[in-house]
């Protein structure tokens, strides 16, 4: 791609692809748009009716939808196209998703072999940045009078030509936390004075991975996983509070609410038991998406 | 006092201390010395004579020692003494040592009301440096022909004018240790996919806790604290190890050779259970101290 990654949503040079690409030929009309202050979100779609590209829909209006954002993650792949910009990759393959829609598009722009309105949707932020979010309430939907809209991920698993999908949900919510264990803090030698948040926080870890186990409808998916702890610098002080981080991941929106309620109510309870205090963050970022039935 | 705190054992300005401090008259021999290479802690030691500071000794040699060498603790009282050094603070309370060893030295020399010799010995790097132990190898007993030794550390728990000795060990042992569990990371959301090296560390963490209270004999004292655990970045990503430190305390040899073999079973047996491993390191610093009977 012609563009390196960009993890900042705000700093998408990526929405310039389509004209770079000549997809903007004039029976497309081009939208750029930052949506939804304070977060710098940019979007961007072209739509054109098969009908002289009339400002009126004539037809169904069909969506398609690809993101462009990047992870930041050091790209060790060497690979032709590595991200170019430091600590910052299309790890999840959204520069190939991306380079996918502007092929589509510039195929329908071409070719005109379709009905009614396709409207071309490159979505910003979708690695937590609640960019899909950001465009619903901004009214990407009604804005084109949108019918369906359909959407796709690379898949590695799945082999060369080959592609799946299902009714239902198929990617999960995304939900991160984050959990501050308050103690006291002791010398090394003397543990009857200090509340160790070191124990508190292994228990509540611990504690964590039972809501998979026994709170959750064992024919439910879900997963908690705490991803980072950091608590204390040296061996023989035992540190005041230690802190850790997650993430949640569900398909049932009832499912995602047990977890979120157990996530806190252990890290809450786990440390009264042992005389300290829990600090919780909650960052909701993504609910489940998948295909409706219709 | 005049000098600032020194953590590292070979920058010892506090070595001149009794020079400055006037005690070293002409009944007093000063000695300096770099013991036990690649350690390099200096030494400081006056002796004297009742009768006429000869060479040789007359009647007993009875040695006094204090401690000088700070701690990596960053000094916030406010004192009119506080450390002038960032990052370094006397917070055992050494200062205080050597300022009463040192009036101790000034008063001797002065009123020379003593029978015998006293050597003075102003130790480097008790704080974990192993400086006791390089004195003694360097052969500071045989040296000065020390019959008696006698120490002291300040006891804030203790009122003003009192102090508290006993028969048998009362400066507990100090072995540090150091863990890494090597797991395998993941996407915090396909944790089949990974070993999750945090559930192995609050695991073993946990465990540890069970020696004082299961495996040591219930009339012994022992510590076991694990003052910091460092694992991940991000909430989403299973992280591919865990580390953590802790210090151990225990008054017999016994019990210490039983914890040390405990923490390491328990560490790797834990890692091995969940398909990790675990690689320690052990840092033994201090046996335990005390008064002897005689």
């Amino acid at each position: 791609m012609p563009d390196p990654p960009r993890q900042d949503p705000s700093q998408y040079e990526s929405v310039n692809w389509p004209d770079q690409f000549n997809v903007s030929q004039k029976r497309w009309r081009v939208n750029r748009k930052t949506v939804c202050p304070p977060l710098p979100v940019r979007w961007l779609a072209l739509h054109c009716a098969s009908e002289g590209c009339s400002d009126g829909p004539s037809g169904d209006v069909v969506g398609l939808r690809a993101d462009m954002d990047a992870l930041p993650i050091e790209e060790e792949t060497g690979a032709r196209w590595a991200s170019t910009i430091k600590g910052v990759m299309h790890a999840c393959g959204h520069d190939g998703h991306t380079a996918m829609l502007l092929g589509s598009a510039r195929e329908l722009a071409q070719t005109r072999e379709f009905n009614g309105t396709a409207v071309v949707v490159f979505q910003p932020a979708e690695e937590g940045g609640g960019g899909g979010k950001a465009m619903l309430d901004d009214g990407l939907m009604d804005r084109f009078g949108i019918d369906e809209i359909y959407a796709m991920h690379t898949e590695p698993a799945l082999a060369i030509g080959q592609f799946a999908t299902t009714i239902g949900p198929f990617g999960a919510s995304v939900d991160s936390f984050k959990i501050r264990i308050d103690g006291k803090g002791a010398h090394g030698a003397e543990p009857q004075d200090g509340i160790d948040p070191l124990v508190v926080g292994a228990n509540i870890l611990l504690a964590l991975q039972t809501i998979v186990s026994r709170n959750v409808h064992p024919r439910q998916c879900a997963v908690v996983t705490v991803g980072w702890l950091n608590a204390g610098k040296a061996g023989n002080v035992i540190p005041p509070f230690a802190e850790m981080g997650g993430t949640t991941r569900t398909f049932d929106p009832i499912v995602r609410n047990l977890i979120e309620a157990r996530v806190f109510a252990i890290a809450e309870k786990v440390a009264e038991a042992y005389g300290g205090e829990s600090h919780r963050q909650l960052q909701a970022h993504v609910p489940a998406i998948g295909q409706s039935r219709s």
